[in-house]
Formats: structure tokens, C-alpha cells, sequence
């Protein structure tokens, strides 16, 4: 069935042009020192001058990417290369790693233990090779995603957290690895990097989590497992977070689609099918931030708390599950954390989205922006959607592939 | 004035002796390997037996610290002398710094950079020293003291968090080496640590708070500041913690009734008032968990939770201070924080408190324990308020401690 009349690429480009972007186009770009400042109050005001070394490779990747794909417009070009210039000139340790935080200036503040600096800086140099032809910036790329494998795949290489007791693994460094590659492979082609391709890093990454994380039986995607895949049953292993899962969901969908690998495409509906029905708030509505595998309490005790992000991601995904299969479930799941995440997220006065609200929607902390919350998950998923449904004005039919109901 | 006819020390014992301790007594306890489980579901059902290092110590501590003062009652001794058993056997790493979390068996399995678990096990050992005559305990209470005090204050050996181009350091190392000494001086003596009599190891950290923390022109006492005790305007160093700061105001207060400082009396005091007026809601009632001291967003999403141990400070302090003064505020303080907690934090049905509820005052999840939450904050708070009230069957009249109004 279509979808109903609201489900339009306009929608979706509308808000994206003139109400999210406008405010990180006019409040984020730090003009005196180049970069992106995220740490902004809801009317834009700076609660921080400290930078992100996620958000300089985020907002690099965004920026560059909406300038490729939707329109050359100079200022998106800007920001994408001021964003991608701050995070080679100031966001690399001397031995490669990258920090966490910076100041204003690009003066060292924290590095962490994992490597998503890594991740998303690889994405930024590699749209903003394409950006730009500049040819070293590919470079870059490589050696920012190389840093990202080793560390996060290649044994005793990151800084260990827990003792060798109750070994586990996480399933965010298979996640990120496969949207990673999957923009690497889109501006550097299906190149080589630590002796695979990177469409065969996206394939390792999948069959991982397919073999590992994916409890078909439980009914869940794990966050975390032992070494061999089997579930940790302690507080830790298992905490589930629907939207994290429901992110990897639409990731394999988008690739399935991509090598046409229908299961995989199957594998990420059943993602999203468990973990909307674990993760939704029947009470309230929207998506909870963490749930336990058993229905216990989970041990962080903001779990039931509603973030921006994982609606983003379930926008997404029951969109792509809709126009994968045709099945009437995912077009009502679309309206129901569509409508629910544009009747509490957005900020009329300002634009852009809260990010953080209680459980029963209510807005708990006003800031637009922070060290983890910029211009990505909502433009991104604006952008996406915006795609997804071009060419029709209001409603579109989507392929069937073969799902079971 | 006095106070009303609630505050009973009958009304602090009664809660304590029925509807707390035989929580903690009939649950916690794990008579196989010895030691506390704490992560406990509401109806006492483990929810992870793996075991946290801060509640041996808190737990070997208040167990053996009510068996010395409020009944020689032997489950209490058998409960403080199986943790502080479970600590000296299972708790220490080779080179002695202490575990984070163990496993049920005591395997080790995180180490954290800070030393609270060994300032915990240090009033633990001291406290069952004096219970069991054991003097070997004595030794092991200097010892966890001494790693306590190196970690915390000599340059260079905790691991650090930043770089050094903010540098910086936090109130909650001398809070609590103000309390540990505290304990071990009750226990041990005034003896000499590390090259000071724990008394001046206690007045050199409510100096340091004095001067480097505590900005009566700002209205607050600071978390985090400068090496110089200058204010660092960045999110973390603007967050402030009012139900922290109210724990440091009553252990200010204490120490000063103690040693006849009135200086200290009314810092405690004056730490109060500011604090009370940051983080007492005036909406919903209860205190914040964090607030900014220049009232901007604060980073932490989940700021305006309301927990239950700053109530628990909160009544502390509220009753220390209207004992100290007399001053009718104190009272009105002491009436609200202990009527809008006891209306809100108890569970009629298993007893003991929730721990975590939403800004509205609702349960946001109903666990009774976990890792940071067990017997300590809550009992303390009883057995301390129940002392303070002790002998008097409805009401008593204030000392008089000239403070400012």
C-alpha cells in the first residue's frame, strides 16, 4: 500500500533546508578558527567553545555529502572543508590516533580508549576528496580507517576495559565499520585496505553480527556477547539499545539492497521487527533508550529517556523495510515514530530538534547541540528520507522483496 | 523553634530497623562465597551477582558501625565481617590498588583510574578493627588509607583523564578524605598517614575546599576547578552537584562541632543555603542531580533526575544545621526534603527506597540496588538522624552557634 499523503520527499527536504540546517549553517562554523563549535543552546548560543572530534568528521562527511547530492551550494562546501582542514590540522595525536575533545584553538584536551574520532574523520576526508580532488585527502582517508581497524579488530591493540575474566565484544565497532566502508567505497571505490576490500570488510562485519549479535531465538540484537557469540547474562550483556540495533537494521538493509543480498535484507527487517517491539513505549510512545533482554531494570537509570537519534534511525529504517517489502506493518510503523518524533522533537522558535526528553516526551534538557549531538543523525536522516522518496510528490509504491510476514 | 512532632529519632530508628535493614539483611548477603550482592530487583531477586568493591567496604562499614552503636546484634557483625573478609581476600589487585567490580567468586574484572574503593574498604577494615579486635585490621585500614591518599594527591601517580592543557581537579577526592578520616580516627586514633595525624589530613582538605572549591560571590561550591581554584567556564567545569555539595557542607558541619571550629560550622552552613537554592525544585519538588553555575543547559542529559542519596544529605545537613543554629530556616528545610523524600523515595511493598526517579517525582526505575546504590547512604542517613535525635521522644531544642542570617 502507499503511504499516506504526509510521507512526501518535501516534507522531509523542507525540513531539512529550512529548519535544521539553518541553524547549524548560522551558529556552528567557528569563523575565527575554522571547524565546527556543537556545544550550542537552543536559540544558538555557544554553551561551549570546545570542539567535537566526532562533529569535525561528521559535519565534514554531512556538509560535503549535501553539497555532492543535493545542491552546489558554496556555503555546504565551506563548512565541509573548514571542518575537514581543523580535524587534519589539530585532531591527530603524533602517532596517528586521533583525540576526543579539543579546544577552540585545536589544542589537545582528551583521547579515549575506542576510535570512532577515527571513523568518522576516514568519512569526512573521503567525501571531502570528492569535494574537493584532492588526492591526498584520500590518503588520509585510508589511514584514518586503517587506525579504525586495527584498533577496534586487531587483538591487544586498544586499551583494554575490563580484566581478562569475562571477555565480551561490542557490537559498535561492527556497525560503524560497515557505514564506514560503505562511504569509503563510495568515494574510493572498492579499494583494499588491511588486506580486504572494503566491500569484504562490510561482508566480515555483517556475517559477524548475523552469527554473533543476531538471537533470532531471543528475539534481539545483542549490544554485547562473549568472544564465541554467546549471551553474558549479567547487567551489561544484557542491556539492549533499540535504536543503536535498529541503526544496524537499516545499515544491512541498505547493503542487502545494494549487493542485492536479499537476506540481509531479511536479517535487518527481523532487527527492526524485535527491537520496535522491545524498544517502542507502549505508555508513551516513542522509542526507550535501553531495555534488558529479560525485561529487568536496566542498570542506567536514564534508560526510558527518549533521544532524538534513535527515532532518526527508525525513520529510516521502517521507510527502506517499507520500500524493500511492501508490507503494510512497516508503513504503519513509519507514520507512528514519524508523527511521534515531529510532534516532540522540533524546536519551532528556533529550528533544529531537543534532543533529550523524559519518558513522557517532555523536553528535559534544551541544548541543541553538545559534544555528541550536531548536525548528523537528523540532517542525515532528513537527507536520506528526502532521497528515498524523490520523484513523487506525495505518496510512492515500493518494490517487494521477499519477506515473511 | 522546634521542630515538629515527625522528627522523632523513633521515626528515623523505626524506618531504619523495619523498613531498610531487613532489606539489605535478608538479600544481600551471599552465603556461599561470603560478601554483598547489591544489584537487587525491588523484591530483593538478583539482578547480577557480580559484586561491587565499594559496597564490601561501605557495607563491612555500616554493618559493623550499627553493631557497635545501635545493638550487638549478631547478624550484623556476621554481615560486616563476611565483606570485610570478602575485600582483604578478593578485593586487591597484586599491587593493592582495589578492584571495581569482582565476580560473585571474587575474580577480578574492572579496575577503575580513581581509589574509592579503597577509601571504603579503609573505614571497613577500621571499623571491623574495632569490632573484632583483630589489630591486623588496623594495618589494613592504614594501608587502603595510604593508597587512598598517594592516588588522590601526590602528582603524577593516578593515570589522567585530560591532557594538561586544562588542567584541573575535583572536590570528591577531599570529601572523602575527610569522611574516611573521619572514620579511621574514630576507630584508630589520631594517628599519623602518610606523614600527617588524620585531624590534619582533614583540615588540610576542608582548607583546600575553602579556598579552592567554595565562591561565596558565585553562590556555589564548585566540583571541579583550576590547580589555582579559578573557575573553569566549560560544561564541566560550570556543573555543579547541590546534593554533593550538601554531603560536603555536613561533613564541614560535623567536624566542626567536633573540633569547636565555628568557622567550619558556618562554611557548612553557607554551603547549604547556596546549594539548597541551585538545586531545590521549585517546580516538581526534590532536588536536581545537577545544575550550571551560570544556569545554562547542563551537559549531562539526565540532569534533573532526582536520586535518593542527595535527599538523604539533604536531611542530614538540614538537621545538622538547625541543631548547630537554631535558625527556624533549617527546620522549614529539614520539613521539606524529609516530607517530599519520604512521600516519594520509600517502597511500601519491599521496603527499602527506590533509587531513581524521574524530575516529576515518578519511579524511573524500580531496581533497589546496583552497583553505586546498597546500604550505606540511606541507613547512614537514619542511623545519623536517629543519633541526633536520640533521647528525645517528639521534639528538641537547638545549641546556638552564632551564624549569620
Amino acid at each position: 500500500m502507499p503511504l499516506a499523503n504526509a510521507f512526501s520527499a518535501n516534507h522531509y527536504r523542507d525540513t531539512l533546508l529550512n529548519h535544521v540546517l539553518p541553524f547549524w549553517e548560522k551558529y556552528g562554523p567557528d569563523a575565527e578558527h575554522g571547524g565546527i563549535i556543537t556545544s550550542l543552546d537552543h536559540d544558538g548560543s555557544v554553551l561551549d567553545t570546545d570542539k567535537s572530534v566526532w562533529f569535525q568528521g561528521r559535519a565534514g562527511w554531512m556538509f560535503a555529502t549535501l553539497h555532492q547530492t543535493v545542491s552546489l551550494n558554496p556555503a555546504w562546501a565551506a563548512i565541509a572543508r573548514s571542518c575537514c582542514d581543523f580535524s587534519r590540522t589539530h585532531c591527530h595525536s603524533p602517532n596517528g590516533k586521533m583525540w576526543f575533545t579539543v579546544t577552540r584553538e585545536g589544542a589537545p584536551l582528551r583521547m579515549r580508549r575506542y576510535v570512532f574520532s577515527e571513523s568518522f574523520a576516514a568519512i569526512s576526508y573521503a567525501a571531502n576528496a570528492t569535494l574537493s580532488g584532492d588526492s591526498s585527502l584520500r590518503e588520509h582517508a585510508i589511514a584514518a580507517y586503517s587506525t579504525y581497524l586495527r584498533y577496534s579488530f586487531k587483538p591487544n591493540v586498544m586499551e583494554p576495559k575490563f580484566t581478562e575474566t569475562r571477555p565480551s565484544k561490542g557490537i559498535g565497532p561492527h556497525m560503524i565499520n560497515i557505514v564506514t566502508a560503505q562511504e569509503l567505497r563510495l568515494h574510493l571505490g572498492d579499494i583494499t585496505i588491511n588486506e580486504r576490500t572494503l566491500s569484504d570488510w562490510i561482508r566480515w562485519s555483517i556475517d559477524t553480527i548475523e552469527s554473533d549479535f543476531f538471537k533470532p531465538d531471543l528475539g534481539a540484537l545483542m549490544e554485547t556477547v562473549a568472544p564465541d557469540g554467546s549471551v553474558i547474562d549479567h547487567a551489561d550483556g544484557r542491556t539492549l539499545n533499540p535504536g543503536h540495533a535498529i541503526e544496524c537494521a537499516w545499515f544491512l538493509m541498505h547493503e542487502g539492497r545494494l549487493r542485492n543480498e536479499t537476506r540481509w535484507i531479511q536479517i535487518g527487517c527481523s532487527i527492526l521487527d524485535m527491537m520496535w517491539e522491545r524498544g517502542w513505549d507502549k505508555e508513551h510512545g516513542g522509542l526507550l533508550y535501553f531495555t534488558d533482554l529479560r525485561g529487568l531494570p536496566v542498570q542506567e537509570y536514564w534508560q526510558d529517556m527518549k533521544f532524538w537519534w534513535p527515532h532518526c534511525e527508525a525513520i529510516i529504517a521502517s521507510l527502506l523495510a517499507w520500500k524493500l517489502t511492501g508490507l503494510d506493518r512497516y508503513a504503519r510503523m513509519l507514520e507512528t515514530v514519524h508523527d511521534w518524533s515531529f510532534a516532540h522533537f522540533p524546536d519551532p522558535e528556533h529550528g533544529e530538534w531537543f534532543g533529550y526528553l523524559h519518558r513522557d516526551g517532555t523536553v528535559a534538557q534544551r541544548a541543541k547541540g553538545n559534544l555528541f549531538k550536531g548536525p548528523f543523525h537528523l540532517p542525515r536522516m532528513l537527507w536520506f528520507c528526502m532521497n528515498e522518496l524523490q520523484g513523487t510528490q506525495t505518496a510512492i509504491e515500493p518494490s517487494s522483496h521477499s519477506i515473511p510476514q
